[in-house]
């Protein structure tokens, strides 16, 4: 995607620096810089503070942090080490095991002086994957946005209403639940985009909204609070969000309140659609509910905020009562019953027929380099 | 209630200042100041502004103001024409229509010159009047409790999940859906309550957590987001929230978001509990979604946060990006079908029930001065 027209991705390979750099999302919306990753240990800690985040673009970089760690020790050892240190960075997206898996099968069989240069080249296949994922799912979701403005005529624009950011600064382009909001937006489909705020983290309000800024989308951030109401009044013509983990009947684990958008939806006969690439299905899970893990965050996330002040200076500020505790789970799990479709990279499917898809392989998968 | 060991109401007649005296709601928690107000357009400016808010004590501080304007006109357009300014401060808490009528009522038969003394002493009524109703919801609320307790074999503490400040700085005292609380954890249950942070405003995090640090009682603050994983989980034994206007068929409007968690409670068997004084009730209104008036306020309260720096200095910030909009609904209403009981002064009703209150008048409508 174009930031003031340059092309960007979340996360390319720099040869003159000799290693991944990626956007600075701590940073945005307010300033616009790039973090050099040149080892594992700082691709683990790029994914844990959160410099780079979403489950695609969590994977892709881990990806990468095991390729900048082989060139130094490639044995046996080491390979497997790096790769469990990696995992353990963040536990509820799921592509971050995918990416790391389809790594190790590859590079396993090879000899250790082999690897380094393999691991790279597969960490770039993945990325390069990720942006053809999300390319198709985008294609594939356009119908939906179609149809909801068919749905009123055409007259009016289709209003679609999106929680956290699921961009394409959450993988590596395009995006997965934004996708089909860009490719919409590119064929002259009037969309305007309720961008929920998705506290604590505000992911929603400082990044969706810059990213649908930087596009041309018209949007408007709203509190979290705000989506039932604007579904009770037909202001929304449907919802799509992103998932970090989707289980094989659908179960779908994304960023907290997601459920409560999807209760609304279902409430008031909104379509509730989860965009997701394959590599984010837990085909070792059916019950999300009981299984996937969800990551507890500090709950210092909840009671100070950052944001601008007045002299363009960044800043926390505490929101809550003095001496009060928060508790800060990061996702919530929406059940299968509640998603309408799931948009993926292989057409829109309803969650019964999602298990269609575990036959199939990636690209990286299918790869033997 | 106390602070610090001092008892409070949030407003109260300040003799020697010759004025009515409110706590300052802008400046919580993090300074402990008081307003001065002497006439009706500063009660108005109170209430605009958000110096005192909750429905009741909206009332309550219009009621004072229509007192105050009296001692200097009090003829029959001043009346009719300071009733009519009030009114239009805020337009879903359906309490200042309530008071206002309440005075009028009593008033309109009075020659001018009776008119200030007798509208002080209906103000006073009113205040004490909303301080028994609201002591009285406390002592019906208290059962339910005990049997979310007893439920899980009194080996637990009780969760109770509310939204917004439904407390006694929401009301002259005890509060609403925070009065059950207070008994509840003075008989020796042990409570603990999620605070909802309550975007924009942070109601939640700031006020509600603040009261219950007061006296005492474990909570914990959580994102908006958080209450449906909560539920979920088995987390939350139940909800117990305030509202600002109930129509005849129980249809409720409260703080928006109040509905995503009135979802969440029916889609996991937790009861979702409404506690409000009978002026809550708008009897000339049936169905909530259509009728009751929803106040748009200002998408900047979503677009910057105020906080204490680590100067401990108030300061806004701007949360989200640069030229992104933003709108502001401010309440929403939730279904009948989705409130387990009305928690009221004159006991706990199911919605079916809760046209029998129309019936009975409050003491201030039965008051003759």
């Amino acid at each position: 995607m174009k930031i003031h027209g340059t092309h960007y991705r979340s996360i390319w390979w720099d040869a003159a620096a000799d290693g991944v750099r990626v956007i600075n999302q701590l940073a945005l919306p307010f300033a616009l810089d790039t973090v050099l990753i040149r080892s594992a240990d700082q691709a683990a800690h790029a994914i844990r503070t959160m410099t780079v985040r979403g489950a695609p673009l969590i994977g892709i970089t881990a990806a990468y942090g095991l390729a900048l760690a082989l060139r130094h020790d490639a044995s046996d050892p080491a390979l497997e080490q790096t790769a469990h240190g990696l995992l353990a960075t963040r536990p509820t997206a799921v592509n971050l095991r995918y990416a790391i898996e389809v790594a190790l099968a590859q590079l396993r069989p090879l000899s250790p002086a082999q690897r380094a240069t393999a691991a790279l080249e597969i960490a770039a296949q993945l990325a390069d994957e990720d942006v053809a994922l999300c390319h198709a799912i985008g294609q594939h979701g356009l119908p939906l946005i179609e149809a909801a403005w068919a749905n009123r005529g055409t007259r009016e624009r289709v209003n679609i209403l999106t929680h956290c950011n699921a961009g394409w600064l959450a993988t590596v382009d395009w995006g997965t639940a934004l996708a089909p909001i860009y490719a919409a937006h590119d064929q002259g489909i009037p969309v305007h985009v309720w961008v929920d705020e998705t506290r604590p983290r505000n992911q929603g309000a400082l990044l969706t909204a810059l990213e649908l800024g930087w596009h041309g989308v018209p949007h408007t951030v709203v509190a979290d609070n705000a989506g039932g109401h604007l579904m009770q009044r037909g202001d929304v013509g449907l919802c799509l969000v992103g998932a970090d983990r989707v289980t094989t009947r659908g179960d779908t684990a994304n960023k907290i309140g997601t459920y409560l958008k999807a209760l609304a939806a279902f409430d008031n006969g909104v379509g509730f659609h989860v965009a997701l690439p394959s590599p984010t299905i837990d085909w070792r899970m059916d019950d999300g509910l009981r299984e996937i893990p969800i990551e507890e965050r500090s709950g210092d996330e909840v009671l100070t905020v950052q944001g601008l002040d007045a002299q363009n200076t960044l800043r926390s500020v505490r929101v809550a009562a003095p001496g009060s505790p928060a508790a800060n789970p990061a996702f919530d799990v929406t059940p299968a019953r509640l998603v309408t479709s799931f948009v993926t990279e292989r057409g829109v499917l309803e969650p019964h027929a999602l298990h269609t898809l575990r036959r199939q392989k990636t690209p990286a998968q299918k790869t033997h380099i």
